[in-house]
């Protein structure tokens, strides 16, 4: 099947939509002002790859200053490691003999591999499957995002000793995820697990913290080592609520054409679920359009967008017109296209796999 | 990159999650329950591919008695014109010059072509493209679900008229996807559209009515000819809400694993928006575990779904087990994987490309 990718050289204007697309100038733009933050503050950056998927722009933030790079699945990292990325954080609980096999390949060939656990039970599975390259083992600690990680400073304590003592494992430090605007918490977490450490004589070198609504938050955790940090390379409507950026640091933007205009303040366009996904994340639309001030998409199927135009403060567009929409979430987006366009002024630049797409595994 | 799909005669227990899985004889009784129904009431049968997007599936649903396919986009229909399906409708309004030139392609080797069309820009645009061959067009009606369509018959009339006088179109009948329970007002519009229509001399030789959650009662709107559905083919939890279905009709199932438990009350699932998407349908959580009654599915990330267990009824399973999630929405679900597992009772029969996933355009 010969999809309607464009070349180098075309005009946005001219093609087919739904098409997300990729501002080359404002990519640079968060890549390296979020690099000087870190830089600034004296933390190391690890960007989370989750959101572009794409080995060259993970190149393009390891030269800004990156240590490494995130991921969240072991195939996810196979792709990245196959890029040459040898500073690889796999921030999840890998379990089953099959994938824990797959990891172990990933250790032997990446210098530098660390991954996450929560419980005895992943230790246990970890340390059967190594081989001889000893695995390098972060502790998962939930600060108050209510999703993984152990729920006390002595329970991330026990897992560090388990690990110190599983065969081929080595305790490497702790991990969190924080819930936004957690920055105290998390400070105090890893303070007082840095302590009870030191007293058990564990050494802790690594405290990784993450998250982009944070990321300009975290010089509020100095006891952190580095931080994490995915959706700012391309930004999007939830991060702009966050404050984490304005309207001209948004580097994904949605194509579209309207497609219908049922009545005269209703118009569709041709972008549904399957190029925005249904991702809310809080907020009661479904993106936001800002050639159409007052305009909200008010619902999705698989292939429209109805937006509702009834409080809209500039003229309707007609049928055939491009609109250009800002998604709540880019992340998402990224893992239903293959490829990736990205543009200087309108004018497409390059047109890159989405190497990671799809990798849940 | 060698992704980890299993061969056909694993067993469900030894693979990678996450990870959708078909129910073979669930599927065969989904498209024979469809099928029986609509010859029962003479009513022609045109499954939407959009939920599977896998030509064998289609097949079946040929092989049953479907006297064609509807697709949503050009590049859906090309996937399923390569497979030699040829009738097909495209239920879409297709603008634009590059889109319109493959549609044109399309219509030159599929026997039978349709589209729609509720607008004037519609017809003017499919008209200046079209080849030799004549296209025939629908008229795209608005009967209560607020999507695309014309308002009103006589709007309808006028489009009719439109297309007739069109070099190159040829008006080929009337199209809606109705609102939930909408039959009523499906079948009246229907009538008035076709007495008017008679009026002014045109044929009107297909009303093409639509949707899974009006499919058993599809006989309530005499004046179609033909009912288009999609999502009764896997069923999903919105299908059984909508009394479409049964537990035991779920065709599809999300295979997960427990990859943490960090309290006694929350479990954490390896299947986030990128193996369910994040799709609401009116529900307040994402998908049903039938194995856990009283679980609730409270929060998606990418890779994980968080679990609040204070109301299950039964034990929490354990950190490496697995869990089967009965999705909100299979169709978007479809759109998120490379290739379908199917199975019969635990044991993989086939892995078949999910050879339109993504076409968008």
């Amino acid at each position: 099947m010969d999809f309607p990718w464009p070349d180098a050289g075309t005009l946005l204007d001219d093609v087919m939509t739904p098409l997300p697309v990729i501002d080359e100038d404002r990519l640079a733009a968060n890549i390296a002002r979020a690099q000087e933050y870190m830089i600034e503050h004296g933390l190391a950056f690890r960007p989370h790859i989750k959101t572009h998927k794409i080995p060259a722009v993970a190149q393009q933030q390891v030269d800004a200053g990156a240590i490494g790079i995130n991921c969240q699945k072991v195939t996810e990292a196979e792709v990245f490691a196959d890029a040459g990325f040898d500073d690889i954080l796999i921030t999840y609980n890998i379990l089953g003999a099959a994938r824990l096999a797959r990891l172990m390949a990933l250790n032997d060939r990446v210098a530098t591999l660390r991954v996450v656990a929560d419980s005895a039970v992943t230790i246990a599975g970890l340390s059967a499957a190594v081989q001889d390259k000893p695995l390098r083992v972060l502790v998962e600690c939930d600060t108050g995002a209510g999703r993984c990680g152990v729920q006390t400073v002595q329970a991330a304590v026990d897992l560090a000793r388990a690990i110190a003592a599983a065969p081929g494992l080595q305790f490497d430090g702790l991990m969190t995820y924080p819930a936004i605007g957690g920055a105290d918490a998390v400070e105090a977490f890893l303070q007082d697990a840095m302590a009870q450490l030191a007293v058990a004589g564990l050494d802790c070198p690594v405290r990784s913290n993450g998250g982009t609504p944070d990321l300009f938050a975290a010089h509020l955790v100095p006891s952190a080592t580095e931080h994490r940090a995915g959706t700012y390379v391309y930004n999007d409507r939830s991060m702009m609520r966050a404050g984490e950026c304005g309207a001209d640091d948004m580097a994904m933007e949605i194509l579209t054409t309207v497609v219908s205009r049922p009545t005269p303040t209703r118009v569709v366009l041709d972008a549904g679920s399957k190029a925005l996904t249904s991702d809310l994340l809080g907020f009661t639309d479904y993106g936001v359009i800002p050639a159409l001030p007052g305009s909200r998409i008010v619902s999705l199927s698989e292939e429209h967008a109805v937006v509702d135009l009834t409080d809209c403060t500039v003229p309707v567009p007609g049928i055939g017109a491009q609109v250009r929409i800002v998604p709540n979430h880019t992340c998402v987006v990224s893992n239903l296209f293959d490829r990736m366009v990205f543009h200087r002024a309108g004018v497409v630049t390059r047109v890159l796999p989405v190497a990671a797409r799809g990798t849940v595994w």
